[in-house]
C-alpha cells in the first residue's frame, strides 16, 4: 500500500515541480485499508514514506467516494486561506484481501445491519437495482453493451489500465454471469491504485504548471446507503441535488460539459447517473451508450482512459483517479485517450450503489 | 453506532437551537467502525439516522486523532467561506469486539507491517516508552500517580464518566499490571462514545448562543507510526510543531492557557505532551502532576472531566469530547467540574503514540 502511494506522489510532486516543503497537506483517500490490509491511519504512515515527515496529514473515507470527498476538502482547505498547498492522494491495495475477507470488506461500504447482515454485496445490490431498471422500461441485458464496449476501447489505448481488450458487439451478453443480471462485463473489477493531484490557489498554480486546471463547481450529497430505503432506487437524489449545486456554482447546464469521468461500477449506475445529473430523461440514459454519444467522438465523452470499469477500480482512489484524468484532458495532456477541444469536464464520484456522491466541474486554465 | 451518534447530534443540535436545514456538512470522527462493527462510510448512514438525510458527509480518519482533524478540517470548510454551519461528530461502538478481534482492531492504528506484525499493541508500546522515560530520569511508578488521581478525582464529578471512582494515594503503584510499567491505574478505557459539537462563523455564532467559544489556533502534524523509527522517542515532535504553530496563530504563550484537555491515553504520554508543548522542561512533566498543578485549583487544570483515563476513550470521538469539555470550561457551563475564571483552553489529541497531533486553542467568546 505506501509503495503504491509512493509512485503516485513522486510523480504528482514532479509534475508540479515541488518539494516536500511546498505541500501543507497531505490527504490521503482509502476506503477499505482496515479491512483489505489491517492498516489504518494511513495519514503519518504513508507522509513518512514519501518523505514528508511531519506534514499534516488524515484520511478521507467515503466508501469508493473518498478521493471525490478527498478532493473537495482538499479545496476548502485552500480556499480557507489557511494553507497554500494540498495533496490530495487515492490509495486502495484490494489485492491482500482475497475471497470471503475482500466481499466483506466491500460489504463494509454497505448498511451493515440491513443489507450485510443479509449478506448483500455492492454487485448483489447492482443486480437488483438493473434488474427493475430493466423491467421499468422493457430493456435487456445487450441495450447496456455500449457503456462497456466504450470503456475497453478507451482502456486499450491507456497503458495504465487494468484491462486492455476491447468487446466485440453482441459479446456483451454472454459473459458469465456475476449477480444477475450483472455480469462480468457489466461490472468494473475492483483492484490496486493510486493516484495524486496537488491543489492550490489559481495564483500559485500559475507558477506550478504551464496550463493548471480550475475547479469550477464542486459538491457534495448523501443518501440512504440501504437502497430499499429510498423514495425511489430508479433516481439517484444525492448525485441531482449535488450536480445541480455544481452546475449552478459554475454557471453552466449539463450541455456545457465536453467530458466527463462518470461512476461506472455497474452500467446501471452509469445510466442513473446520466439521468439524475441532466444529461438523460429517466429510463433514457442508456440510449446515449447505445447511440455512441458517449465514445470519444461523441457528445459527451465518459470514461475516457478505461473508466472504472477498465482502467480499474480502486475503490478509495477512484475519485482521484478521475479528477487527474479530466485534468490531462483539460489540459491536451491525454495522449491517445485525448478528446478533442475539451475546456470543461466533470466528475461523479460515487460511495457504494449513490450513498456518498461527490461532483467537481473543471475548466481549463488556458 | 447510530444510536450513540443520534444522541450527541440531537443535544448539540438542540443547544444550538438549529434544525435539520441549518447544518451544511456533517463529518463523522471515526478510527475503527470497520475492525469493531464492520460498517465504514459512515457519513449517510448517520446523516440519514438523525434525520438529515442528503446532506454533504464523510469520515475522517487518524486513529484517535480523528476527532481533532475532524474539527480542524470543519473550522477550514467555515473558513473557506463555502458553507456556513457544520457539525462535527466524533463516535466509536468499541463493545461490539471483545478479546483479540479488540486488540487487532486497535492495532490497526500501528504500523501494520513493522509493529502490529510483530505483536505489538498500543499499551505495549507505552510500557516500552514508560520504561525507557522512567529509566532516563531516575522515576519509579509512584512518580505518576498524580495524573490518574487528578483524572479520577474530576471524574467523580461527572455524570457522563465512565469510571466515577477515586484512586487514594500510594493505592497507583499496587494496580494490577497491563504492559509493565504500565498498568491498569496508569491506562486509559476504551469504550463506547459520542460527542458533537457545531462549528460556524464569528457572526452565526452570536445568533445560536449566548457565549460562543472561538477557535484562535488550529493545527495538526505527523511523526512516524512506528516508534521505534523516531529520532528521539521521549519527544513528541509532532506535538511541539503543532502547538508551536496554534500558539504563534493565538499570539500567546503556554503560560496563557487556563484549562487543558491532554490526550491522556498513558501517563507517560501526559508528561511528554506536557514537555513538548512547552509547559514543562524534559524530564519533567511529571512534576506538574506530582505537584498538583494539574488538579482544578492548580496552575494548569487538565483532565478537567476526567480525561481519557477516567471520563472514558472513545477512540475516534475523544477530540471531540475534548473540545465539547473545553467549550464547556469557557462558557461557564461545567457544572460541577467548572474550573474557576477560564478564558483560555487548549485540546491536545494523538493518534496512535504520537504519530497523529493536533492542537487547538479556543478563546472564550465574553
Amino acid at each position: 500500500l505506501r509503495d503504491l502511494a509512493l509512485e503516485a506522489i513522486q510523480q504528482a510532486m514532479n509534475d508540479a515541480r515541488l518539494g516536500p516543503n511546498d505541500i501543507d497537506i497531505l490527504i490521503v483517500a482509502n476506503a477499505l485499508g482496515v479491512a483489505t490490509t489491517q492498516q489504518g491511519h494511513l495519514g503519518p504512515l504513508i507522509a513518512d514514506y514519501a518523505g514528508l515527515r511531519g506534514i499534516e496529514s488524515f484520511t478521507v473515507e467515503s466508501a469508493d467516494a473518498s478521493g471525490g470527498m478527498a478532493l473537495r476538502q482538499g479545496m476548502l482547505a485552500v480556499a480557507s486561506g489557511a494553507v497554500r498547498s494540498v495533496l490530495v492522494l487515492g490509495v486502495e491495495k484490494m489485492t491482500d484481501a482475497i475471497g470471503a475477507i475482500r466481499n466483506s470488506a466491500l460489504s463494509t461500504t454497505l448498511d451493515a445491519d440491513y443489507e450485510a447482515a443479509m449478506g448483500a454485496t455492492p454487485a448483489a445490490l447492482a443486480g437488483l437495482l438493473m434488474r427493475r431498471y430493466m423491467h421499468e422500461y422493457g430493456l435487456e441485458l445487450a441495450n447496456f453493451e455500449g457503456f462497456s464496449m466504450n470503456a475497453h476501447a478507451n482502456a486499450s489505448k491507456n497503458p495504465l489500465a487494468m484491462y486492455r481488450n476491447t468487446i466485440k458487439s453482441g459479446r456483451f451478453a454472454s459473459a458469465p454471469m456475476v449477480s444477475d443480471p450483472v455480469n462480468l462485463f457489466d461490472s468494473a473489477p475492483d483492484g490496486d491504485g493510486a493516484a495524486a493531484v496537488i491543489l492550490t490557489s489559481t495564483e500559485d498554480a500559475a507558477d506550478m504548471v504551464p496550463k493548471p486546471v480550475r475547479i469550477i463547481g464542486s459538491a457534495a450529497s448523501t443518501d440512504t446507503l440501504a437502497v430499499s430505503e429510498r423514495d425511489d432506487m430508479l433516481f439517484l437524489q444525492a448525485v441531482n441535488t449535488a450536480a445541480g449545486r455544481a452546475y449552478e456554482q459554475a454557471g453552466i447546464d449539463p450541455s456545457d460539459i465536453d467530458v466527463a469521468e462518470l461512476h461506472d461500477a455497474f452500467t446501471v449506475l452509469t445510466a442513473l447517473q446520466l439521468e439524475a445529473a441532466g444529461f438523460a430523461n429517466r429510463g433514457e440514459g442508456w440510449k446515449l451508450a447505445a447511440g455512441g454519444q458517449l465514445n470519444p467522438d461523441g457528445k459527451l465523452p465518459i470514461s475516457t482512459f478505461g473508466g472504472l470499469k477498465a482502467r480499474g477500480h480502486a475503490l478509495g482512489a477512484t475519485g482521484v483517479y478521475q479528477a487527474a484524468e479530466v485534468a490531462l484532458q483539460l489540459q491536451g495532456r491525454a495522449g491517445d485517450n485525448q478528446i478533442a477541444s475539451a475546456s470543461t469536464g466533470m466528475t461523479i464520484n460515487l460511495g457504494g450503489l449513490g450513498g456518498s456522491t461527490v461532483v467537481h466541474i473543471f475548466e481549463s486554465g488556458a
